[in-house]
């Protein structure tokens, strides 16, 4: 079977490797129909995070095969969000799998020794599969793989920083960043009841698609400018903010467009240091974080089987297995908010 | 009358000013009987913070005289904390004082172009005293007096850590400072319910009184060694931890000692960044930072009165407003916890 590898020199290839096995009582082999390339992807392949070895690289899947489980059965459609976990420890049970005694990263050591499968590939070994696959069914309509495929990640990340900063019907919301997390944060942030949702965007086709998710409002400054520009809408600032970049800047942006008292969800990957100062002053709070994706996905799973939320749409970009390299090309220079991969 | 100035060179020194007088129909001339110093007092004083000019440094005091307002008359005890608010505005309404839109911090320009007067003097005048003044009645035993000083600042700020980390029955926390905020934070925790309080503190005197309010455990340990002496006895961390110190050493303890899920209460004057890393992969929540002291003063006044809590404990050296400038060295060499003027 094929897998992505990232290689040194941040090379993006395609490998062939032996087929995954069963090696566990609890694991399920899944063949993969579609995964995708996540924003947090690109720092490995950016060079931003060590990576000591090549390593398989990805981690978002819809699959068919399972084997020796309870809860997904050979054929069945699953989908897996991007952490393992057990379901069985008590933060699993406690609806924070994303601390999860048990789990591990995909494509890393798995806790036996073994080391997992990551899926931009054919095949995967699942590894703790009733605590980790979310069952979908026995089939699902190609029109909505990509909807379901954005539960794995994104739509949970942005669901994470809505429910993380305590949105609500009427709330007043401000999404920074305009990846694909950040307009799942606007979707999510509609979906909770959000009255007014600013979505901080300056790229048109991400703003399109920001108001298609429920923006009430774009607005396309950075920094000062961009505080200014929420300010004008808002006055002292939104009930709840979804931070969804994580950069020094990004942070300092959120901080400073909440009202005293209001809040931060934060779900950008934390690559600064957040100033408290402005925050103390204000009495804002801060939540979020890395998002228990697995946590949500029943919830979400339902509303997109019916047609109620349709995240897929972050999908601006398809292609083969066999073009990987290109789709992380197209992402790192925001030629597509995100890629999907068939093999 | 005299009055405490911060003057060129980081000295210290008590000055005759003129009287102060009812400027507006919210003030209040009031005579001090008892003030203190703060931890946020020894910023400047350190040089720290930018001091641009000589100002009257201090903001806590209890009182005697009120004029032309409604809620306190002549003769009454009151007590204020260390922020002038209007108790009319939006913030003031929703319990955070601290967000006044028509407050201003005492010894600075109150919105008039007056400047206010700050208390470590004779006498002062209190803008806007409907709102930011507390009745205690007409008199007061001189008993309870430090109990009651404690609730301008120190005490409030306590609660407000162990409020805005959600400390309640049963919960695990860990205090980390043993300032005068931090030995209020065990007994605010405590006074909430919590079941088990670690404070760490590494000085006798200090790890006695935090043992007299209520701690359960201390640790005497700090950076490396003090998280290892927490997860001794905590396992995986607190529910909640109160961070009453500021700087980057203590950010970083409070953070590593909570549980996943867990959640940071902070007070400290936040001198420095939070590195959101070790909070993100555990999704601890932040929430607290400068401390609504005039929404918590009548519930723990009530307290204090009938006697169920004493956080006047935490004054161990009262000196006359004559030595004030012993009183600033006492507590920046920490020979004091925590020092009351008399005038």
């Amino acid at each position: 079977m094929r897998a992505t590898l990232l290689e040194d020199g941040g090379k993006i290839a395609l490998r062939e490797f032996p087929d995954p096995v069963v090696q566990r009582p609890t694991d399920a082999v899944v063949r993969v129909t579609a995964s995708c390339i996540c924003g947090s992807d690109l720092h490995p392949y950016r060079g931003k995070t060590p990576s000591v070895f090549p390593k398989r690289i990805g981690h978002e899947f819809v699959e068919d095969i399972g084997d020796q489980v309870d809860t997904v059965r050979p054929g069945d459609v699953v989908v897996a969000p991007f952490l393992i976990s057990c379901g069985a420890c008590r933060y699993c049970r406690a609806g924070l799998q994303t601390s999860c005694e048990n789990g591990s990263v995909w494509g890393t050591d798995d806790g036996s020794g073994a080391r997992s499968d990551a899926c931009q590939g054919d095949l995967i070994r699942a590894p703790l599969a009733d605590g980790t696959l979310v069952r979908v069914g026995t089939e699902l309509p190609d029109a909505l793989l990509p909807d379901v495929l954005a539960l794995s990640d994104v739509m949970g990340a942005g669901h994470h920083a809505a429910v993380s900063a305590g949105v609500g019907p009427g709330s007043t919301v401000v999404v920074v960043g305009d990846g694909a997390v950040g307009l799942c944060a606007v979707l999510a942030a509609r979906r909770l009841g959000a009255e007014r949702v600013v979505a901080m965007s300056r790229t048109p086709s991400r703003q399109k698609l920001a108001a298609e998710f429920g923006a009430t409002d774009i607005v396309a400054g950075r920094g000062a400018e961009g505080i200014a520009q929420v300010r004008e809408l808002l006055g002292d600032g939104a009930d709840a903010v979804l931070e969804c970049v994580g950069s020094q800047e990004s942070l300092e942006q959120a901080a400073a467009v909440a009202h005293p008292g209001g809040r931060l969800g934060c779900v950008g990957a934390p690559l600064g240091n957040l100033p408290l100062g402005p925050l103390f002053m204000k009495n804002v709070r801060l939540a979020g974080e890395v998002a228990p994706v697995r946590a949500y996905l029943p919830e979400l799973l339902d509303d997109v089987l019916a047609g109620r939320v349709r995240p897929g749409r972050i999908f601006d970009l398809e292609l083969p297995l066999d073009e990987v390299a290109e789709g992380y090309r197209a992402m790192d220079e925001r030629r597509a908010i995100k890629v999907l991969l068939r093999p």
